[in-house]
């Protein structure tokens, strides 16, 4: 096992240093490479894996919900994109612009798209005429650029990946829905996919999105008890709509405006994977997004049979995602190596197993080790990765709930965040001052102010004035 | 069946006009939308799906021969470009630049990606140090900006979606097979999956791409007789692992280059389908690709029981694509609307056949109508689509066929392009001076030099010097 210790001695425990601990996982996972460019990422095929899986699980979602995808422009002209004020102020400092093409000059510059509102507001100006035309639930698959000045893997580079979906409807009522349907769509693929419980609920209006009536987010709470927002989808109203003149003839024969949304998320989520199961021996990966749900690790495989009978289990779990590690490497390496990239299931296959009909599971998440007979084994597989998949949430859900206090005032609350992070659920008054005040005492930012509502103390946790609502706060990636 | 021909009247005969026949096709079947800028396009939910298709597919026959896929940067920095002299010079005047992000100007100014090669040499460069680590069988989905001057959809834009695979390789035997494989991966989905013929053969020095010691390519021939490119592998040697410094410490324990390929197919493809398969009523779309397989449309749908009948036949049919078109149009727009969008069976129930068991299967390509029992409906289906599929095949092998002629002097090559379009095979001496003169004179560029060579003559077309390669002519996209 001396190899084994080397390997996970290569990454940093995550109680030394979290921050240095998750750069070690991402690298040493084989996840991701730095480029030559600041700020821009490669998604190795192992991260990338992962992503072609979020991918299938959630647009197979998006599509029971009647969602078809697109695909538009990259580029943005900057007269487009400025048409709705407050999206291109929100954005204008972190576009980058296109300013020739080929030997020649552009009259125009153009955005390479932050985000793309504008193009399907473009879009849908001159697709829809009627009522009959309504619902448009598109969606794209693609990347997006934005000049960030720090950067980390996932959680926030220059480009990353992700989905957006913009949606525009003849009824506010209808939209409004849309919005919360698809905040659901995303809670549910991160809690039964991704085994990540989030907390949904409304932004508040600092920390909405640039252009939106309301912003609505699932927000998570990583290892180290920072927060991750994970998921958004925005109702706009008809601010667009007005801004690029979608209109519609409606049944009574007049000329309306559209109402619209639009929802997102991201490779970041990899991020949230990483930070909300990791451990510090690397990945754990929740059974449904595992590019490879079993690794079968044959034990002195030179002797007769074994190569063989871990390749016939390999061809009896055909239903799963199984890779047989029959490199020349020791089995404590190998053990270390699925261990470091999270495969959820090890199964170990020797020859005494093999003469007593036998096999070992290890769960990667808990390391329970399950003696299973060779006869059966596909069931008990099943099994096995179903109770992990659930259980990984529940573990989560529970190191959520450990991490989430409660605070009447301001003394509290800052004690709960002098200590350390976590979210914390405390009354706000609803004024912005009192958002930049905690932001500038503590570093602690309004997640939410989440749908299902507590009444803690009648009074603003800062300022003292009658308050209504419940926020959760925390310390935010 | 007037409203029939007014939809059908909307697009130009393909026997008038082709190239208007053809943006008509793009238009009316619902593929894509003109944007707001210049030479980049739309792609609309039907043309997505058909794009989604073909990913799924080709992605599939990638990843049977090894192939993993990743995400690289979309910008690259000039100085990074313009290592691989070759490669630069033949991109430079149609790379789009960024030149800012955010607010500052940047200290070096940024290429989108016009292709991929550098980045993915600069990243191998660092990712692989020893023999153990090769091959490397990179690829990636995304989008390229080429700021081309005249554009058209799917067949020249500024913006196009495509797959670009790039390898390395410990030997140069394994490179060049590597290259070849793909070749044949893209001839064989192409024939199988997309139902277009092709022939295999390497560019010559003039229309090889800019860097590659050799391209290898599958050409296609359009209804109206024109060739198009419809995918290339390029095999490069070790002129970028030389560029790049892309070494490997080898068994023997020296330093050696890596050997490197790159491979690609675009949106273009879904342009060849147009062209090859479709007809006066618009699109054909091959049952493999095609979004929607059968659309069932009930005659007398108000009549009891139609339209109930017509969603059970949808249920028997879950395993094909299949939508029941119940809006309140006429059957006969219904038609008319199935037979634009090319979807390949279309399945009419009505009161009537009800009464006797049956339905009537209308086969897209052939307008064939057949009488087919409600009992063993899916079998049948099975079958039709199945049929489909080959004969389309077939057909675009004849059509290619009767329109490949030989030419053994240039009066007869001259004849063939007076009077039309087509494939030509002539021999050629080798010298680019005679593809110039063939260019200039009638508009006609090599397209290959074939696999399967013939021996037409034993002189060149064009300057009657002895020559020993057959070549493949014609006009192209």
């Amino acid at each position: 096992m001396a190899d084994n210790k080397k390997l996970v001695a290569e990454i940093t425990s995550m109680d030394d240093d979290f921050t240095q601990w998750y750069t070690d996982v991402c690298i040493k996972a084989d996840l991701i490479a730095y480029s030559h460019i600041k700020g821009f990422m490669v998604i190795k095929p192992y991260g990338y894996a992962i992503w072609e899986n979020i991918m299938k699980l959630l647009d197979e979602r998006f599509k029971k919900t009647g969602v078809q995808n697109v695909s538009m422009p990259l580029l943005i002209p900057e007269s487009l994109l400025a048409k709705e004020g407050e999206l291109v102020n929100g954005f204008a400092p972190e576009v980058a612009w296109v300013t020739a093409g080929g030997t020649e000059p552009l009259t125009e510059r153009l955005a390479i798209r932050p985000t793309s509102e504008t193009v399907f507001s473009d879009f849908y100006k001159d697709d829809v005429h009627s009522y009959r035309d309504l619902p448009r639930l598109y969606n794209q698959w693609c990347s997006v650029v934005r000049w960030e000045k720090e950067t980390r893997p996932f959680l926030r580079s220059r480009e990353f990946l992700w989905q957006e979906g913009h949606t525009i409807h003849a009824t506010k009522e209808e939209a409004e829905e849309r919005t919360q349907m698809m905040l659901r769509v995303y809670a549910d693929f991160l809690a039964e996919d991704m085994a990540i419980p989030t907390i949904k609920g409304q932004k508040t209006e600092k920390e909405k999105f640039a252009g939106a009536e309301s912003t609505y987010t699932v927000e998570a709470l990583m290892h180290d008890g920072r927060a991750l927002q994970s998921g958004t989808s925005h109702f706009f109203g008809q601010k667009f709509s007005k801004a690029y003149d979608i209109t519609y003839t409606d049944k009574d024969n007049t000329l309306k405006y559209v109402w619209q949304t639009s929802w997102g998320l991201t490779t970041r989520t990899i991020g949230a994977m990483i930070m909300v199961h990791g451990d510090n021996s690397g990945l754990v990966i929740p059974p449904h997004i595992a590019p490879v749900q079993c690794a079968i690790i044959p034990i002195q495989q030179r002797k007769e049979g074994v190569l063989e009978k871990a390749n016939e289990i390999k061809d009896v779990l055909s239903g799963f995602r199984v890779k047989v590690d029959d490199t020349d490497k020791s089995p404590g390496y190998k053990f270390a190596e699925q261990e470091m990239r999270g495969i959820p299931l090890r199964i170990e296959i020797g020859p005494r197993d093999i003469s007593v009909g036998k096999c070992v599971l290890v769960r990667r998440d808990t390391g329970e080790k399950i003696e299973a007979p060779l006869d059966g084994i596909e069931q008990k597989v099943g099994e096995v990765l179903d109770a992990m998949q659930q259980e990984m949430l529940v573990r989560a859900e529970e190191h959520m709930n450990s991490l989430t206090s409660v605070a009447e005032d301001y003394d509290e609350f800052r004690a709960h965040f002098d200590k350390g992070n976590g979210f914390v659920k405390a009354m706000w008054c609803g004024d912005r001052e009192c958002e930049d005040k905690i932001k500038e005492d503590l570093g602690v930012t309004s997640r939410c102010i989440p749908f299902d509502q507590e009444e803690i103390s009648g009074k603003c946790v800062c300022c003292g004035r009658p308050a209504k609502k419940m926020v959760i706060w925390a310390r935010a990636y």
